[in-house]
């Protein structure tokens, strides 16, 4: 075992004994993506000589008893969506490969603040806007997507290369590739974390957040990233708890809502069956399963592309009148679409958005449940070849549309979901689930995951990539 | 003197001693009613039995001694664009005559909580789509129009016809008649009065507030009105003051701001003049008039009409699509006008709003001025058959431009606006002076106005339109 594998709770316990080093740590990553990197691709920027300087930086408050935190002298990356201080934010573009950055983004500056050594810069699909990331490939099996759009973070912690990273989530961007890699995602609640140098996607369902190899770690994480911005006219002022505080209190007589509608549809056997698993487990465990209806849930997908869309569109408009033919064929085909949805088409979805956040209220007010469990993916990862799904029911969909229709209901409500591994297919393939919470109760989400994590133990399978 | 000749403050402390009754109270309104109806055309529906009937209920309790508050017994008028059981809301348009209402909007149960004795329904530019209010004529000379959208209110109250009344405010809607009335009219800030059960125009830039012949009967007639609904995505769940508590209280080093741009540029002398002298007053009382320039002037109407456009034209869909020959003219233009705007632009504008909003914030932060003063409207009531104004630079205008222009940096940035009549031209048509203050700082721009008013006496002056 290499320091690498390590859990970041475990490499923190470790550096704070004085048992290793932050520059051994950070050595161990750099070497792990080293030899990792021709098979994944997963970064823009690898940060080497600044990463160990951060780390002997580290090392020496370390070793002189000054421990800032659970990511003190830990290696982590950033999605290169981020602003960071002296590197070109590319937004894995040909648009941004000259965009320099002369500031760090508001999760970059707490990162630091905390501690925190940044290996690299990440691959996303491009300017965050798909769910594949063609330019990076899944540890666990390089003929397959790691999913999008924060397809580097994912693909790089999954592989050892750091203990965690940054992603942005605006219809599943963190959990999509946390579920196909067989990570922790966490998808705050909306406001909960700074986008504050983050470029934007579509501002109203843009959401920053961690992917970690434990539920622990991503609680930890989001810690150092939550907090009140006024820089970021969404973010809302409310203390920041320890997120891992009641993490162990277990989950015995809570009430989970297992949709009845929506996310069962159109969804492989296999993947079906290995979340109804850890709906058994969460019952064993002492929660009541609760069949729940989803309000309005044939609007979902139609909210999330009409708002999307035209956001996306208006944020871009300027780079698509002077060089559209720099943009990949997929991303100029979304931003050019949205130029043609009327005012009239986004109120509505903004007005739909409302009723839909209201029912997901009452479902989830008190004598209802207390969160929703449900697949974060219909399938695990897509072979990079592939776009369309064939369901049991013979229906064909895109890939595009099944891993977002999964995941767009807490873009849409701005409600915390957390993903966390449950199981393998017989092709080797990790699946996630989900708990979605009610507004700013990570900590209530991170207790129900960790309770889920609590019974299984997947330490025996670790990817490979090389 | 009649009653109807009495503010409410002085009619509510004769009903509380008993001096008068509530139903006498009514019924001295009814008459002025039926005398100047002939030439205002203000109302839609005058409820004779129905308020008689509430005026003798109230008037029951306040014989026993049971005063509810400053509007208990106070004969008041509804704009038609606010649901009140049993009666259509007509929105003065052909294409409602049957929409019964079967509930109270949430301002109107507030009045009847209130002991407020409701006397009509009265007009408004159709769908509040509009400034000039078309039905109704000004009380002060026949030949000019009352103002809009809420015209009908403004030539009651002004005509005492009743003590105060509701209205709506989305581009300057409440102020503008209040204005070419010579009326108090107060547009609280975004989210402060309830808007559940008033038909929409704008959903991001309607308000709903008092209409009163002065500063204290607004003051009371608010405090009535504000409160949480969570009916309305909009409201805000903060505690309602007594706007009149400090009312009195004095403008003694106040800094308010003077516009160095914007308003006084496109305006007419004699207003201007007006406007200064109430300047120079308030200077007189004690505050210290500062020069701000205003942020982002340039943006204020394309922003205003960007929003109100295509936020009116998809409230508006359904019945542009299956009946639009029943809109008049002008409101069946700007809503098919609204439906050709993007997505992107209306984007743009609810960006560009955020930076205004920032703007604003900013002059008014600490160390900053304490409120803006400004005109209300840039020439007092335009003569029905005028639309447009030539101002003394000889540019041309608008009449709907001109008075939106004034009004709308409230509407786009939410703030409070309070306007107070400062004056009457050569021709005796009044206009007025807004102070525009703080996020639900009411209770402020109420006491800034307030002093103002305790300078000057127009009581020789009253319409008398027949």
């Amino acid at each position: 075992m290499s320091l690498y594998d390590l859990t970041m709770a475990e490499a923190a316990a470790r550096l704070k004994s004085g048992d290793i080093s932050a520059v051994e740590l950070t050595e161990s990553c750099l070497a792990r993506i080293g030899e990792t990197e021709g098979a994944l691709n997963a970064y823009v920027t690898v940060t080497g000589e600044e990463a160990l300087e951060a780390a002997a930086a580290a090392g020496k408050e370390l070793a002189a008893g000054r421990v800032r935190g659970p990511m003190h002298g830990i290696p982590v990356c950033v999605k290169d969506l981020c602003d960071m201080t002296g590197l070109a934010t590319t937004a894995s573009s040909k648009v941004r490969h000259d965009h320099m950055a002369d500031s760090d983004a508001a999760v970059v500056a707490r990162l630091k603040d905390a501690g925190a050594v940044i290996v690299g810069k990440t691959h996303t699909h491009e300017f965050a806007y798909g769910i594949s990331t063609p330019t990076t490939r899944n540890p666990w099996n390089t003929d397959c997507i790691p999913g999008g759009s924060s397809g580097g973070t994912a693909a790089s912690v999954a592989a050892r290369g750091c203990f965690a990273g940054i992603g942005t989530d605006t219809g599943g961007s963190i959990r999509i590739p946390a579920a196909l890699c067989g990570l922790v995602g966490l998808k705050p609640t909306y406001g909960r974390v700074s986008r504050a140098g983050v470029t934007s996607l579509s501002w109203s369902l843009d959401h920053v957040g961690p992917l970690a190899r434990t539920v622990e770690d991503a609680a930890n994480m989001l810690g150092v990233l939550a907090g009140y911005d006024a820089r970021d006219p969404g973010s809302v002022d409310l203390p920041v708890p320890d997120y891992t505080a009641g993490m162990n209190d277990g989950i015995a007589g809570l009430r989970l809502g297992r949709p009845t509608n929506f996310y069962f549809d159109g969804m492989d056997d296999e993947a079906r069956g290995l979340v109804e698993a850890a709906l058994a487990a969460l019952q064993a465990a002492g929660a009541e399963i609760v069949p729940v209806e989803l309000p309005l849930a044939k609007t979902y997908m139609a909210v999330e592309f009409g708002l999307c869309l035209p956001e996306a569109s208006a944020y871009h408009e300027k780079e698509l009148r002077t060089r559209a033919d720099l943009y990949g064929e997929d991303v100029r085909t979304f931003l050019e679409a949205g130029e043609l949805i009327p005012a009239t088409d986004y109120i509505r979805a903004l007005r739909v958005r409302e009723q839909i956040k209201q029912g997901w209220a009452a479902l989830m007010a008190p004598g209802g449940v207390d969160a929703i469990v449900a697949p974060t993916v219909p399938a695990a990862a897509a072979r990079v070849d592939r776009d369309m799904f064939t369901w049991p029911d013979g229906e064909e969909e895109t890939t595009t549309n099944a891993y977002v229709r999964h995941s767009c209901p807490a873009n849409v409500t701005g409600l915390p979901s957390i993903t966390v591994p449950c199981g393998f297919t017989a092709a080797g393939l990790p699946v996630g689930f989900q708990t979605i919470g009610r507004p700013y109760a990570e900590a209530d989400i991170v207790r129900i995951a960790r309770s889920y994590e609590a019974t299984v133990d997947w330490s025996a399978r670790a990817p490979d990539p090389r």
